[in-house]
């Protein structure tokens, strides 16, 4: 069996100790290995020490996550250290490097953080590249314990250098298998389910789920087989039927994210993007450039909150405000078109409408929004979208069906 | 004892049930009861079976979360009908409304749909206004049991008016408490840490946890007492302390986010502002407009990205661009300078600087941001900072900087 324990904040101040769960669990998975069984302890020592004591006579790996740092209520090494009878000892090497941290900041290392160079005895210690604490593995018995900080980049930056090599998974996959993970944009949920259904229908030994986020649907397959060249090649048959079945809806794989299936387009097509946003309020300029390399392609993004800035910025003629009004097909095909003109770029991408909660009307409800792609030698026309959620959710797809039109725009060049 | 039991994906391919558990947790929190144990099951039948048997030998108040839904994974209803011995009925009202939902979309209902409409016999159900699924409560022995979708929002919109007026919570309150919560800005973790303790210390029953997220760290301060009265004048007297302590590092309590104060302070203020960013890429504007009526003070943005931009919207000099490249605090200056002048706000605000992971030298390293604040009657200074981290945290830093400079300066107004 395999065990995930996450100790941490309070479940009620913050959550971040069950992300790293995830990585991990995600992590596993791709070595073909299952999580049995995840456990949120908090930073309560009892609960801790009642859970370690139970995973160590059902599991052969074991993860704790969290509760490595000098807090207070960190309590990870000093539980681990009670139930195992291990001794605590200042790793000074470990304590150098802390104070080396602190140091290059100009600050002195207050004293609470020699904590964090306590290890315990007969283990091995996991380098963290990019945080204090160093994660530590042991073995108690026939089992494996594996020690790691919390946050998700702090694992994933140790995880194939520092423990993948140290792990002997084999015992542990039950059945080859492999998870192929697609994103699709645009599909309904349902709709998708029949889809995906039908095609996997006919494989054997094969589960999906499917993972909603504002317009984007996630789907995991898991495939297993007799073995792994079985278990490959399902998943190539699978992946070619699927791809047919989805058509564009599918944008990407794995852990791509539209942004980057975007700026890859761009880049490939040699094509340069600017950007002007109303509604949207500049989620899609932070979603491009959250991507490495976006300077290459996005060169500008105005967002032109005001009416003002429309007309002055983008050009929207004042007749169009006045008369259709600034949530209009019309001012997005302006907007877009505007902002394309004044940036010399190959494609224009604006949007328009009611993030609400306020400010929507009979005609012109909460959750309306106009997006519009103006590009070289052809019409710009405008989409029109009813979103159904919160402000932020409404923004976060409108930002998505934005960045799905421009992909839209350069597949079918 | 109060237990939640999250069923949901798989940990590895989403963990959204966490986020349930983390608003349970916390509005019970509220009310004065802490949660004992949290398991995440994922959508493991056997697993879910032997958390809940357990649960109910030891746990006065259950809730399961999540797993309510329509898919083959959503196990919820099945196993808790399977261990309780309780039927599942179709329920024809809710069906209708789940069809309802479906019409107003145009779409017609899936076959598979019908599924949310199972309920257990004999239990009540709880009306939830943003979703398909009803959550439901009952009664098992002596515990209570109350399931929920998984959803944040959902449960957000269920507590209140459904879940809060059927719970008897005396009985499972350990001792009166109330939670303080204090959101500070610009002030190391480990520093922090001292000044609270230092305040805290003289209170008898006091625990406090620091939840850092970029430059922002939260505190959560547990204060107890013999009665609720005492509580009260505890909590009182250590906000007094803190605030004194604090000064203007603390910029707001509970779930405000520093967005909303600044967002107050510009309308107490009556001050406009317009917004011109290079490295956080759109993400200040972002921000700034998640909170609702932020139309009445953002004026307007420029992701300025290209230096093009930089000078034909913002009105940077070629000499600065040239002589001391985008990436200083001279084109900071100009930049917020410009952006205020051609919206014709109050204030101007931006930023440039390196997000990375490419484009750092020795001398302008990946980090290195400009920060400059443009304001009537008063010379506009730039700021210099050194972010760590990888690209997104970088720019979410440089943000949370940027929105505070603004903060400072409208509170030393």
């Amino acid at each position: 069996m395999v065990e995930i324990i996450s100790v941490g904040q309070d479940l009620a101040s913050g959550q971040t100790q069950n992300l790293g769960a995830a990585v991990v669990a995600r992590e596993l998975l791709q070595a073909g290995v299952e999580v049995d069984y995840t456990t949120f302890v908090g930073n309560r020592e009892d609960y801790l020490e009642e859970t370690l004591r139970q995973a160590l006579l059902r599991s052969g790996l074991i993860f704790v996550l969290g509760g490595l740092g000098s807090h207070r209520y960190d309590i990870t090494k000093k539980i681990l250290s009670r139930v195992l009878n291990k001794r605590l000892v200042l790793d000074y090497k470990v304590l150098d490097k802390i104070k080396e941290r602190f140091e290059k900041r100009g600050e002195v290392m207050p004293r609470a953080e020699e904590k964090q160079a306590l290890i315990l005895s007969e283990t091995e210690l996991l380098e963290n590249p990019v945080g204090m604490s160093p994660g530590f593995l042991f073995h108690q018995g026939e089992a494996v314990v594996i020690a790691l900080p919390g946050d998700p980049v702090e694992i994933k930056s140790i995880w194939t250098q520092e423990v993948l090599p140290r792990l002997d998974l084999q015992g542990l996959k039950k059945v080859p298998s492999d998870t192929l993970i697609l994103k699709t944009c645009g599909l309904a949920e349902s709709i998708l389910e029949e889809w995906v259904r039908s095609v996997v229908r006919s494989q054997g030994n094969t589960t999906f789920s499917l993972i909603p986020y504002g317009e984007e649907v996630e789907i995991a397959i898991e495939v297993k087989g007799e073995s792994l060249e079985e278990v490959e090649a399902l998943r190539r048959d699978l992946e070619y039927k699927l791809r047919r079945k989805l058509g564009s809806y599918l944008y990407g794989t794995g852990e791509q994210t539209l942004e980057e299936v975007v700026g890859s387009l761009l880049v490939l097509n040699r094509k340069t993007l600017a950007v002007a946003e109303s509604c949207t309020g500049g989620l899609i300029c932070h979603r491009l450039t959250n991507v490495e390399g976006s300077s290459r392609y996005f060169e500008r993004g105005i967002i032109s909150y005001s009416n003002e800035a429309k007309m002055s910025l983008l050009d929207v003629s004042p007749e169009i405000i006045r008369e259709k009004g600034p949530v209009s097909a019309e001012a997005a095909i302006a907007m877009a078109e505007g902002v394309r003109w004044i940036s010399q770029t190959s494609l224009g991408l604006a949007t328009t409408g009611i993030a609400g909660p306020s400010g929507g009307t009979p005609e012109k409800p909460v959750g309306l929004v106009y997006i519009a792609l103006a590009a070289e030698g052809r019409e710009t026309k405008s989409e029109r979208f009813y979103f159904s959620g919160d402000r932020n959710f409404i923004k976060l797809r409108a930002s998505q069906m934005g960045l799905d039109m421009i992909r839209r725009h350069l597949t079918s060049l």
